[in-house]
């Protein structure tokens, strides 16, 4: 048994650093993934994600689910991991099946334990404000049969991201209702959304009780619960080939489409704390540092009359001139120049050219 | 003494494997100049120039005054190169010096050779055009007292280019009599000569008689012809310190400011022949083959909703989207994104902070 020294004694945290981004290329590629880069501009998305967890749940109250393919850019990662605490699926198989399996393991280290929940790849730029409203999360969950989201307040009609629907009846309530989730929504219906002050974007983060989870799974999932128990099972007796071949039955299901979406009891915390889900450039310029031109640089790079650009080098000197809005950045995998709002035409020239004949 | 087999038995040519070019960073650099660069998409400027020289002298009649520094990149680029062919300046010392070293050199293995000097950082699209326009500068050198230039006749109010200005009474004659030397002029007088036919770009291409140069150096700057002849003497009799020390006293002058530009006769041959001196990478743009965008690419390089535009990869992929006339050149040494039209501030910037505390 692994000693526990947690701030919050029942609650842990679980990381799932798996996340991609065709839209990051030429930073983030198959070898190092968007959780391992320094999008925010000071240690990697997930060392800082594994910062804040661990502010909540202590050092080993961490736990981080992942591909197996990943364990050794993890560990290098993330030195100081304790004993124990990294979960590896032996393949993708969506979020459901993952934080079922996690949850098990979880539950033998602490038992009863709070959950949350933190995608491995976002960014926060109020680290304060979003300790304050994962507590808040985590102390909501504590009392009951519920789940817990975060709530982020949307600051434009997004229409890439799930939005939280909460009753108007609790507006300005630290904790609120959630009636439904909305998944990627037309412009208009966006735009509604910013102006209502009911939505929020979903940011995939949430609390639970694991008896909580394991009930929910059982009435609206059986067979992804069953499917890891098997496997848990399977690698607590030390056989790989059972643990791959059960976890292998589990549907590929993400946790909001299994469960969240069909719960009982839904509630959000909103916290306006400066996240980001750093999905495109445009984002990871949005949520940069700039310079009063609008410039956001990073390494030996030198901007000559130009504006409201994101300037990436790469050892290299990167010299830019007389351009506005663009998005250069330089990796050893390619070099990027684009204009800021073209991320759809990056995803599709990554999946046909880049990432072609390659495993997702 | 070697054995020559040249085509023009009386010609020979001397190549200036001199050249920079700071508006050409990130490809241009002190330990890969411009002349070693394929900046036309083919073969280095060097190696194009040198066919075009061995075209109309034979290989062994083509001569190269360069900087001793350059030596080694040289025998690379030119390993065919015969025994006797390469004169090494000690130091640079501009135009004038070297080409009266080179001369003294050229005179022993073909005396009284009409002689043709090319610069090593030019691009020719039409090779046809422009070897007739050699042929006939040559033969009009070969008749007399005269210097015979190669003009370009002018495509547009370019003000960083020196002209030749013709008599207007032999208006479409083959050779012209040159009546003044441009040094580059102010827009309106660079329009001027646009419209009226009778002022030619100086390609700083022209042929004479070895001995119609020695008179007139003898004439016009006799302290760079004395300091040249004690210079070749020193290297003959194998005193590098004496070669050097002769070779420091030729004032530091170019050949249209010594001997062009007093001579008593200039002549030039119009040659339309898609001359250009890939002087910036405005330049390059214009002189390569494009696409129907008005793109010109090389490497692995993706435009995607762009055009206009130069891009230049090196080796790792490069993917240009949503942009328009802009300039992309991928290298070991840098990174260049610039607006087309900008290479006056990629020529500071280079100055200030890439070529700083260098020698120039």
């Amino acid at each position: 048994m692994v000693k526990t020294t947690s701030t919050t004694p029942s609650a842990a945290a679980l990381i799932l650093a798996g996340g991609s981004g065709t839209r990051l290329w030429p930073r983030s590629t198959d070898e190092r993934p968007k959780p391992f880069l320094a999008l925010g501009g000071g240690k990697s998305l997930l060392a800082e994600t594994f910062d804040r967890a661990a502010e909540l749940a202590g050092p080993d109250g961490v736990f981080l689910s992942a591909r197996v393919s990943h364990e050794e850019l993890i560990r290098r990662e993330l030195p100081a991991l304790p004993e124990g605490r990294l979960v590896l699926e032996p393949e993708r198989r969506n979020t459901a099946p993952a934080i079922a399996l996690s949850a098990l393991a979880v539950e033998e280290v602490r038992p009863g334990a709070t959950l949350v929940v933190l995608p491995s790849d976002q960014g926060v730029r109020d680290p304060k404000a979003f300790s304050s409203a994962l507590t808040r999360a985590v102390e909501a969950a504590r009392s009951g049969e519920v789940f817990v989201t975060l709530g982020v307040p949307p600051t434009r009609p997004e229409t890439g991201y799930g939005y939280l629907e909460t009753a108007p009846d609790d507006a300005g309530e630290p904790v609120r209702r959630v009636v439904r989730f909305v998944e990627k929504p037309p412009l208009e219906a966006a735009e509604r959304y910013v102006r209502s002050g009911n939505f929020y974007w979903n940011a995939g983060i949430f609390a639970f009780r694991i008896p909580v989870l394991f009930s929910a799974m059982e009435e609206l999932c059986p067979e992804i619960l069953a499917a890891a128990r098997d496997a848990h099972a399977a690698r607590k007796a030390g056989d790989a080939a059972g643990f791959a071949a059960a976890f292998a039955r589990a549907p590929k299901l993400s946790i909001d489409y299994a469960v969240m979406e069909k719960a009982r009891d839904v509630r959000t915390v909103p916290a306006d704390c400066g996240w980001s889900d750093l999905g495109s450039w445009e984002a990871v310029h949005d949520f940069r540092a700039k310079d009063a031109a609008g410039n956001a640089s990073e390494g030996n790079a030198t901007l000559i009359g130009s504006s409201g650009s994101l300037v990436l080098a790469s050892g290299r000197p990167v010299v830019v001139i007389g351009l506005e809005g663009v998005v250069v950045v330089d990796s050893p995998a390619g070099l990027l120049v684009s204009r800021k709002g073209a991320s759809d035409d990056l995803r599709r020239f990554v999946e046909k050219e880049i990432a072609k004949g390659k495993p997702a």
